[in-house]
């Protein structure tokens, strides 16, 4: 492509609306433009990256037996109404009403749909496993659009739906699909994890995200030193503390004037924040809970949720905590609860016997509690937060690093949760009727993209990984000279024959316009043809990721492209159909 | 792909919804479901064969210069209340409020996005000419949603738009649009006309639609037997007959008692059809128009509006004519016609000394009227339907024959009609501002493949052309012998290692059914291997279009079928880019 003809309107300035680095270099970069919060169009060089990734996807899909299809985006209510989600919805979900008055919505995933279309029409186990998936532009309408392609309101997603015959034949296809995301982000050129997740509201028994390792992800996920456990922070499992207990002293209660946090108690006790007991009421599906961690611990209400076996957990109002406790906020402790509180504990308490706890009583805490004697209806989890330095659950001796993840893809075991309530059932070798066993996939395809820039810039701009580039060559002609652009129009010719995508900067501009732009948009290798390297027969060859320029002889540069191209490709594991 | 493990559900039975053959085919044949009305999903071999067609459009787009990219589903209110599409679009347009109520649509087009792009990126005359486009999921409300894919509510579409800076230049891209339609529909295997066509809604002075002749199809064409004048019998001119005129007789009055038809008048009379009058009357804007017609012929009500260059035309009814005339349904005419009405008559009727017309009375027509006497203030227009055996306006002894057309394409020259009102301006060479000169170019891609099958099928199914086939060629094994599977096998490898598309039918399925199935999906090219056939070394290979199989050595079937599938795409014109 001559860029002189192509549309790729680079700006000087960053937006407004922009502040995660991917949304400033997509907008400087010419790779899109906003139209509605939230809502973008694909520029040409920004839709040619997006298709590559589609093309990965694709390719590596089929290659793991999936096939391609296309549900249509306006769904009737009908489905979403047998499966329950129509009422569950909330206002994310763009609902309309057709000419006719019947109630559609447009579909921001197709469980519902792929079910009725398999329930109809596979019968029989000897038409399973199937695995159908689809690309396409999904709509959510969220309630805080930012960070451009990171959250948009309107973006493309590839969902995939497994049917299976049985939990046994559903579990390869889940690690099918595991290897085959584990694939396509490494063809990305993406640094990731798999990381274990909470299945959330999707349901099911087992999930990965894929994460993509930024320091802007909105995702927490720590990561063994030693072992490959991985988890999302709301999912991961701590490896409880072993304490040295010692016996038990006697109780004591000490006055603490206002001393209500943490942090002023262990000052003014002068212990450690380890050494005492934080205390929290929530409400479990409406029952008062009093929740026991250690000082220093964070309670992760995913495990709370679990350990009460609650479909919503939320932390009690004041009001409703001196209803139960009697005292303030500040000075709650388990010893003199009510009967009918439950009362549950982190397992990094079970044992101690010398800490710190609030007496129930405004102004006052007491030290020396144990908690075998103080709180000995406690039921105990595995209820805190895991963070960075935490001994992992599944070796000996690793322990927790922290990461920022950005979430590109997300496998989930469904077991029966859509194909119970919406009968999509077959007949086995048996005759007998069973219910297919699903699984569903979903990668989302712009934000790929986005993370990838998170991943891969620097001050001048975006540095793709050369699959997903929207060219893999840019070539520059520095100067207006006959013989600088006969150089430039052979090597363009070469690079073309050779099937690799050049991006000719042929513009009347002045050098410095052309490297500034060649750099933000960050196409990976750039050829210059200038009249000064010319003369002594060269012209310079830099990876964008390079500091330095290489002077090639210039018979020899379209050669050496080609072949970084295509070693780089391949060592990204291209090329698998 | 091994049939086995494909999601290709076939039926038996012709679904109750589907009237028309691609309809019937495309579900019979599992390549689509219906979900709603005129909303479906496509299943692989159906999403395979779309996806052929856009590669097919997308290359041709990019050889002709444009650019790819991809705009928005949802698009805000303000951009079409800018262009006054937002008020004037009907109930088609699929319109709703996001959570925080801000209006939007679902962009059935997007002239409106395209155009604010190119104002807020495009400055100069350097940036110029622009061509870009979009293959994309549209959503319209249509009344009655029909016919499958023919005239379905969510279909796919290629949409284009180019800026250029002046006539001269847009229309030199028209005519590269125009070339890049020929060639990919060339390339999918149609028969088609490319036809003048009226502007219509969209607006602009020049249009061509590109019909797929097809028996079903919704559309009426008529095309010159002699010359190349080809257009849409909404459009099409017609050339005037030369009248014999000859001396005016005196005018008669006869009594017509219950004679309201032109062939109830000329039965009566003993006179032809053509030698009578039809009089109709219509509201142009709402003022009544009378309108005079060779009682043979049919009035264009499109020719009509541009006549009287009027917005809206309807027929007037009863009352409204029996208050203009005097005189009731049947026996209108111009004599005796109220000042004030406007009185507008077919060229074909000018000279005319001897003919019949109503007497604006009741049972009662005039004999030898002359028209230049008894209509003397009629104003003369070309107003009739042009029909099969209608000499041609364009060369001398042409006629016309008529055709009925899918319209699957549509190249508009939209002049400044959007980028005046939305101010989309560029500096010229000469530092002075102007405005962009447009054209749009439409494709339906989803019915492209429906107009593909009401062209090619029999009673059988389907007969897809090979660059639009969901694969180009079908393997059966007949039978379960291991040297059977090994031969087919072999076949399998050596195609798929030539790149060929081949659905592999290794079902434990009796060979009437595979045959079956092979000729309702369609598959260009059949290979047979049956232990009959081998015993002599040989298999069978069968052209779908083909009446007989042709027995192949076993050992030359893969090459015959390689050969056979690349010419057949080389002769369609594949594999430009």
């Amino acid at each position: 492509m001559r860029y002189a003809q192509a549309f790729i309107p680079t700006l000087k300035e960053v937006p407004a609306e922009a502040q995660v680095i991917s949304h400033i270099y997509m907008i400087r970069g010419g790779f899109m433009r906003k139209i509605a919060a939230g809502i973008y169009s694909f520029l040409p060089i920004g839709w040619r990256t997006i298709r590559k990734i589609e093309q990965i996807v694709r390719e590596e899909m089929n290659r793991a037996g999936a096939q391609e299809i296309l549900m249509p985006a306006a769904v009737p209510a009908e489905l979403w109404q047998e499966s329950g989600r129509w009422q569950k919805y909330g206002p994310e979900l763009l609902r309309f009403k057709d000419r006719k008055g019947a109630d559609f919505l447009i579909g921001p995933t197709h469980e519902e749909v792929v079910v009725d279309l398999v329930r109809r029409d596979v019968k029989s186990y000897r038409q399973l496993p199937q695995n159908l998936y689809q690309i396409q532009t999904k709509f959510r309408d969220e309630v805080r659009p930012r960070a451009g392609l990171m959250r948009g309101r309107e973006f493309i997603m590839k969902d995939a739906y497994s049917f299976d015959v049985d939990e046994a034949s559903a579990k390869k296809t889940y690690q099918q699909m595991y290897d085959a995301y584990t694939r396509i982000f490494t063809r990305c050129g993406l640094e990731f994890r798999a990381v274990e997740a909470d299945t959330g509201n999707i349901g099911g028994s087992m999930s990965h995200e894929f994460q993509v390792l930024a320091q802007n992800g909105e995702d927490k996920i720590v990561s063994c030193d030693k072992c490959s456990y991985t988890a999302n922070v709301e999912q991961a499992e701590v490896k409880r503390t072993r304490v040295a207990g010692g016996a038990a002293k006697p109780i004591e209660k000490i006055a603490t004037p206002g001393k209500k946090t943490i942090e002023d108690v262990a000052a003014f006790l002068k212990v450690a924040a380890k050494d005492t007991v934080k205390t929290l009421v929530y409400l479990g599906d409406g029952k008062p809970v009093m929740v026991l961690l250690r000082g220093d611990h964070e309670l992760n209400e995913i495990k709370l949720k679990k350990a009460v076996r609650a479909g919503e957990v939320f932390m009690a109002t004041d009001a409703v905590i001196t209803e139960i406790t009697g005292a303030p906020v500040g000075f709650l402790g388990p010893i003199g609860l009510q009967p009918g509180v439950r009362l549950v504990a982190d397992l990094d308490l079970q044992g101690v016997t010398d800490t710190v706890m609030g007496a129930n009583a405004a102004d006052a805490h007491y030290v020396h509690a144990s908690l075998a004697r103080d709180a000995a209806s406690a039921e105990w989890f595995d209820l805190r937060t895991a963070g960075p330095g935490d001994p992992c659950p599944r070796c000996e001796g690793g322990t927790f690093a922290l990461f920022h993840g950005i979430e590109v893809g997300h496998v989930f075991f469904l077991g029966t949760k859509y194909s119970e309530p919406m009968k999509c059932v077959f007949l086995g070798e048996d005759s007998k009727e069973r219910t297919m066993v699903m699984g569903c996939y979903g990668i989302g395809v712009t934000r790929v993209a986005a993370s990838a820039i998170e991943q891969n810039y620097d001050d001048s701009g975006i540095i793709w990984p050369m699959s997903i580039a929207p060219y893999q060559v840019t070539l520059l002609t520095l100067g207006k000279e006959p013989e600088v652009i006969a150089a430039a129009d052979k090597i363009y010719g070469e690079l073309l024959a050779a099937g690799i995508e050049v991006l000719y900067d042929d513009r009347d501009e002045r050098p410095g316009g052309k490297f500034k732009d060649a750099d933000l948009i960050g196409i990976p290798l750039r050829v210059a043809v200038g009249k000064k390297s010319l003369a002594g027969g060269n012209v310079e060859v830099k990876a964008r990721r390079a500091k330095d320029a290489m002077v090639v002889p210039a018979g020899e540069a379209s050669a050496k492209v080609i072949e970084r191209v295509r070693a780089e490709l391949a060592r990204l594991g291209g090329g698998g159909k």
